[in-house]
């Protein structure tokens, strides 16, 4: 059966949804049995609690209609089953096939999808085997001991957050950096921390012409020959990630290549070769291996149509409700560990790389807000900074807060009779109920209003599974909302005017006297 | 002359403001003469473009209007002269005073403030040398050659921001490290990189109380004395930022202390002895007060009443016209430069904490939009990631571009025919037409609307001068919006709430049956 795709002020659930008049109450109403039923129960040992939004249950019925209504999991599983739903490209989305034994198998051309995915992570899974071994080395006969990956947005952000995240759960195989940014001073830096004889560099680009990726694989790459060690070849200390198509695929010029595919979106790919093939090498394989088992837990949980027992869908319509209903335009990410302190900007990828449109599946302009602006720090950070406009600005942000049990490395000590990770999520439980209920006082500068919707993700402590059940938490929340708001998540056509004017001021094509006025006022030569 | 506050919506300026029913229309208008004469000639070498604003000359008359009604200019004084503007606290605002020569001297109890906060920076240049040359050393003999800070919020962030942006213009005195997170995981990653023996600390907190600061001293301190080193004496491997009246003001649990006093707030504290220490032991003492210089020099510039020549004025009033005509609820700040990785963390903690508020100087609810959210990463990192939705999204987001005509290292090469830093500031002036213009197409979903109003502040190269100003400019700017907005713009109630509840969870003291439960939950004990 064909699915219906409708706007989401075109479906009667929606209508229902804005008669919302009365909102939860949390300075009267919030007690310890609504804190903890208002959960959904742990996948990938990850539990969501919802208490302290802003809803009643009128609004969770309601928010359920609307789900069953734009036939939210009848998407998702055409998504995994491999329908063309990235009808801009006119591309299958496969990311949660990278992870999974969900949907049907895909096969294309007389080849199955998610067996050449598969087929993708054994290869790594050998390759970093081999080099954590010593079998396979630099070209002068050193060990590799760190890498590099060159890489930008989808290829940078994701596999970079879920890095830092797990470092600290283990003595790394080997050390690993990032260059992305097309600034030389950022390739520079990196360079100046490496040995040019024990480094292995990734150079991960979908299409092998990602201009910033290019231009620093070959700074860097004239930077190590400078470096006059003698026998060094370049050729041997680079691996590509990229399609079977690409002209980086299979090149003398690199070690070896590791592929993806159009089904893959740069902001998806960190289950993929993208993310595998520098964690596998910088943790392991198999951390990355619970990273992925995490993950494909929470793609299956997604499936469940019943909301309440559905933490990323809950979590999608929650924000609905916020954006829709309540007209809230930004949303923050808080999350309560240091070793997060990347994962907000990648979920700010995600999410407004994925809604950031005004436009539905269809072409037509949308008469409704769609994603919000995404940002976040972690805490207690955050609270010395900018929690005063989240607790007494004119808007009001929703907050999502992150936390857990423990700390990874464990060494704590108790000062002032508690220890620092007690500290830490005393701060976390304190914040969520400052933000909900508020405080009253006389004087209006100390006074707090509260009504400050906001949501807990909480496990027991931050490891490779936890983590990968974050990571598709919040691909299939931003998912989900695409489907609420009949958006096509999975292009990016914003991305592409940039690209074209910057071509033209470089190559002198540019009859814009403006564009070439900014160009001369920046030195661009 | 007492100075008259007044409600924004109060002023007959901003009535006529609201009045603006023209756009400027870049699409057709933004020419190469309106890019090359829009714009503030350079202070502190800094440069500010504003063709790409959204803003008529009558706007800009207008906003004149504004700043003469609500005597912006006047207040400044009144700050740089002492008055005592944060009234909430009923104190003196005074970091200006740290760099610069403006103002009458400010004596209180007979102590002229302005020397002694050069006494503190003489102090700290003394200081630094004494490290550097080895004549102050480690308690067992050996020189130091690392640093560490440990602080939060405004002890951190900002000179985080700074050292990150200047530690490649030379060859770093010392390495440094900065520790911030109550979570342990963060205290036992700098841990990990650093040795005992030769690690200097600096502990910052203006109150001497501050939670997570003295946490992590002791956690840090247990862990270097039970590195079991013979002879190791943590006293002489700490020196505190503090007031005078503080208790770890010249403790014997100290090596020496350096003062601020209440005047100097933690966000504006960069160029006090907050920053002044760090930096001056990181990168030398020279570096730190040509920082000043460059701050001084903005702040001097900062004082002109014509708001064309007066660039972090101009730059306020536009945010004033896009968040209370053209109703933005955010703003993106875009460096254009991988140094200035973590100054738009600063500058979010700056804007959001000091007008992130919705109550004015007497403590009476405003009716109207202030302090925007303000969220940003570097260019071109940024341009793969969220600028999805900054052009196609269903909200308006302000632009604040950054750029700089060379790199700081210069090391660069030729690809495809231009240098890596062309290609950056190629990108750089495509978003800035891409976000003004916008580009026609019949496809809906390659359409770019444009009218995404930006501006532009740019330097030769980014040095401790430039940055010094740019930090000033922001600061001055925020100022300014507050006097616009009639708010205190210089305390921080919003913080205080979850302190407090924080407190009464550690301390068994809260009965509050719903913040026990997220206590119970996150396992605080």
């Amino acid at each position: 059966m064909a699915l219906k795709w409708k706007n989401l002020n075109d479906t009667d659930a929606f209508t229902q949804l804005r008669r919302t008049d009365t909102l939860f109450n949390p300075a009267d109403d919030l007690t310890e049995e609504r804190v903890n039923s208002w959960k959904v129960s742990a996948v990938a040992g990850i539990t969501f609690y919802y208490g302290a939004s802003m809803l009643t249950e009128i609004d969770i019925s309601r928010l359920q209609a609307l789900s069953d209504e734009q036939n939210l999991i009848g998407k998702y599983k055409a998504v995994i089953n491999g329908e063309r739903i990235n009808t801009g490209e006119n591309r299958r989305v496969l990311h949660q096939l990278t992870r999974g034994q969900l949907g049907k198998d895909v096969v294309e051309n007389g080849e199955n999808i998610r067996s050449f995915y598969e087929e993708q992570n054994t290869r790594i899974r050998d390759f970093s085997g081999k080099v954590h071994s010593g079998i396979i080395r630099g070209s002068t006969g050193k060990a590799f001991d760190t890498v590099v990956q060159i890489g930008i947005g989808g290829s940078d952000l994701g596999p970079r957050a879920l890095y830092l995240a797990l470092r600290q759960t283990q003595t790394p195989k080997m050390k690993a950096f990032f260059v992305s940014n097309v600034d030389p001073d950022d390739a520079a830096d990196v360079i100046s921390l490496i040995n040019p004889e024990t480094t292995l560099f990734i150079l991960v680009s979908k299409s092998g012409t990602t201009q910033e990726t290019l231009a620093n694989r070959d700074l860097i790459m004239a930077r190590m020959k400078a470096a006059g060690v003698q026998d060094y070849n370049p050729a041997k200390h680079i691996i590509a990630v990229t399609s079977k198509t690409s002209p980086l695929a299979e090149s003398s010029s690199v070690l070896d290549s590791f592929f993806i595919d159009d089904y893959i979106g740069g902001r998806y790919s960190s289950t993929s070769a993208v993310g595998g093939a520098v964690l596998s090498l910088a943790l392991g394989p198999d951390t990355f291996d619970a990273l992925l088992d995490g993950a494909g837990e929470v793609d299956k949980a997604s499936l469940e149509k019943d909301i309440r027992k559905n933490a990323s869908l809950l979590d999608a319509l929650i924000g609905v409700f916020n954006r829709n209903v309540l007209g809230l335009p930004s949303t923050a990410v808080l999350p309560y560990s240091q070793a997060l302190s990347r994962f907000p900007a990648h979920l700010q990828q995600l999410d407004m790389e994925s809604n950031g449109k005004s436009v539905n599946r269809r072409g037509e302009a949308v008469s409704y807000p769609t994603g919000p602006v995404v940002f976040g720090e972690p805490g207690t950070n955050g609270q010395h900074s900018f929690y005063q406009l989240l607790h007494q600005g004119s808007d009001v942000v929703p907050l999502q807060f992150i936390g857990f049990r423990e700390s990874q490395k464990g060494e704590d000590v108790e000062t002032f009779g508690s220890t620092s990770q007690s500290k830490l999520n005393a701060n976390l439980a304190a914040q969520i109920i400052a933000f909900a209920r508020g405080s009253n006082n006389k004087n209006p500068n100390k006074n707090f209003d509260g009504m400050r919707p906001n949501t807990l993700l909480t496990a027991k402590r931050l490891n490779a599974r936890v983590l990968g059940g974050l990571l598709a938490h919040f691909e299939n929340k931003v998912m989900f909302q695409g489907f609420c708001w009949n958006l096509n998540s999975f292009d990016q056509e914003g991305v592409q005017l940039g690209k074209i004017l910057a071509g033209s001021v470089l190559d002198g094509s540019s009859d814009d006297e403006a564009l070439k006025a900014y160009a001369s006022i920046l030195g661009v030569k």
